[in-house]
């Protein structure tokens, strides 16, 4: 009989040995061989802590334990087992881990619950292999359908649907439509350093923030470096300077929520002796609050055209990507906070700057999101790490807070 | 009998039919077909007119109307054959093409003159084919010599000896040192939009700019762009855009002739939603003053080196590339100034932000460098284009001056 872990970090070390890397990280992207792998051993330890498992047609992992009730609803509880490349080992698979271990507790010392408790093992979040991120949440809450993805190649050219049925999974088969679902629940590594430099224990997740990405193209006159006076010069990345410089004045007009990076820059021609004639830069900019966020965008947008203007250069500004802002459900995250509390858990309440399954299921579901920290708030790296003692604090909470709502 | 041109409109398209590229312009890079094919065309031209032509072992061109005293000195005017790829027809070609027909005017009309007059078609001063510049003109002047181009290799991978011998020239043999030469001047296209702008029909130059080259390399801490507050930001851009604001603002505390240049910026990792860890960019600062460049130089590296502390991030300043200024002749610029006057064209007394031949020949030789406008500044390009009658302008002072320092 195969031998399956015993505590969290054993149980970490078990799932990141599917995809290993010899960096010391994991890769397991949406339907590879390790990601296989791992959703069969899981799916196997499930049932030998006696969970009633299933796939769904694309591959979303379940683990039942189940009401007497026929017609009881599930409470659902997990994270998702995919990862980017090179990532790390905690990043979705404690989510997992810790709901299963959760659940084993609670049948062990109290038997059958009043309503399904059920780890899931979600197939996708990362978006790392294709196109599309939240694969797993997305279906389930029907934000997606399988149109989204027919048109998708991985980088080798591997069309998704062909990928989906290399894993043995059925892109043409109709999708399931749960209607028995009454909370998600999801615990997750922090991937920021917020609950570390407040020492506190546990995150308790306010809202998933708002996301805007821009594009922004300042457009001037390519001149020689040394031919062309100062006087006569279009050079974009005059203009562009002061516009990031007052990007991040602006910042600290808000709130510590909001946050704005310029993580792309690019000059044409690029040539140390030409004066640039165009630049293209990135703004992302989040905030929990839709209306904040758009009046800061707005802010921007209208200093950028106006610095555009007064050094004669051409501007434009594209929004291309945006996500809008998802409340976690604040009945849930009272009784964490309470559970907290009762067990001398330093909590802190926050907001998300990162994206999680638990957003999509936040727009149909009451959900809430738990967080733990991350040393030094890495993630998305080998280097991704957190402490037993937060790990297992975190199904700590979690254990109580599924007794709570399901005994 | 073969047709060479007759003026300098026909001559300048004669010259641009040797390496003509589709788009309308010119690529003749040192050595190849192109190159050679142009100079043996000039070599018969010159012939044709009764100049006693000669190559010197490194494929610099000479075609000498002789004293009678065999030992005279020699006036040296000329320019550079050779193109950047997709160059315009009037870089270089017109400094040649406008040497030639005044020596065959003063031929004409007066004769032998009193010392040599010499016209040269120098064979490289782009740097567009090997890690190079102003290879003819370094050799002549002995600031280059043999052992430069030892290591050096095309992006094709001929090392340069190799080209040289394929275009029939002898890489082993030892340079001529040539004591005879008195003086040199170059006619040459602005390449920059100074005259144009000022509607002055020849350019005297009083100095060839300094020039200064940097990497700044300042290092913060990546981070994902949703999870990082504000506040535990180690942003390089955030320091970055303040210190290009600055270096912007500096300039204006120094005369129109300081310019200065970030051509090239890269950010590492250059993905819009992660805070980048790393930004280089290059500064090109130029003056004709070389204090007021130093000046310049350190002001502004203090600077930077003062925002990067301030907001905790690293610094490194390399510089990697140093032009010292050089002053032309003011005997000769003055005797320049007359002959404008006296043929009622405008001048401006101006400097070169772009290097040149001329460059190299002043640190030896009593030296001038006259331009003629560019249509918008623009050069390098198919677009580079000078109106006939500016041609035929810069050619009459070339001629009046020629005539009064030889006859």
């Amino acid at each position: 009989m195969e031998q399956f872990p015993d505590n969290l970090k054993e149980a970490i070390e078990w799932l990141a040995s599917f995809g290993a890397v010899p960096e010391g990280g994991v890769t397991r992207t949406l339907y590879s061989k390790a990601w296989q792998d791992a959703q069969q051993a899981l799916k196997e330890w499930m049932e030998s802590v006696g969970l009633q498992t299933s796939y769904d047609t694309i591959g979303n992992l379940f683990g039942r334990l189940a009401a007497d009730d026929p017609f009881a609803p599930t409470i659902l509880v997990g994270s998702h087992v995919d990862t980017v490349k090179s990532g790390g080992k905690y990043d979705g698979a404690y989510g997992i881990l810790a709901a299963i271990f959760a659940i084993e507790k609670l049948s062990q010392k109290y038997g059958k619950p009043a309503v399904n408790l059920e780890a899931v093992s979600l197939c996708e979040e990362e978006g790392s292999r294709f196109p599309i991120a939240c694969w797993g949440s997305g279906m389930m809450t029907k934000i997606y359908s399988m149109q989204d993805i027919q048109s998708l190649q991985d980088s080798a050219g591997i069309r998704f649907g062909e990928a989906m049925k290399g894993a043995g999974f059925e892109p043409d088969h109709p999708y399931p439509i749960r209607r028995d679902i009454q909370t998600f629940i999801e615990l997750h590594i922090e991937q920021g350093p917020t609950l570390e430099n407040y020492q506190k224990s546990i995150g308790i997740v306010q809202a998933i923030v708002g996301q805007k990405r821009f594009h922004v193209t300042v457009t001037g006159e390519s001149n020689h470096a040394g031919t062309t006076l100062m006087k006569w010069r279009k050079d974009p990345i005059h203009g562009v300077s002061t516009m990031i410089t007052k990007l991040f004045e602006f910042t600290k007009e808000y709130d510590e929520d909001l946050v704005a990076t310029v993580g792309e820059i690019h000059a044409k021609p690029n040539v140390s002796n030409v004066i640039p004639g165009e630049i293209i830069f990135t703004v992302d900019a989040r905030h929990p609050s839709e209306s904040v966020l758009h009046a800061f965008c707005e802010c921007f947008s209208r200093e950028f055209i106006e610095i555009a203007k007064d050094k004669g250069l051409e501007i434009s500004i594209q929004k291309w990507h945006e996500v809008k802002p998802v409340q976690m459900n604040g009945m849930l995250n009272r009784l964490v906070q309470k559970i907290c509390t009762a067990n001398e858990l330093a909590f802190h309440k926050m907001n998300s700057g990162a994206g999680h399954d638990a957003q999509f299921f936040a727009k149909v579901y009451p959900t809430t999101l738990l967080f733990v920290p991350s040393r030094a708030g890495i993630s998305h790296s080998p280097l991704e790490f957190t402490e037993e003692t937060d790990l297992e604090n975190g199904l700590n909470v979690l254990v109580d807070l599924l007794y709570q709502l399901a005994y």
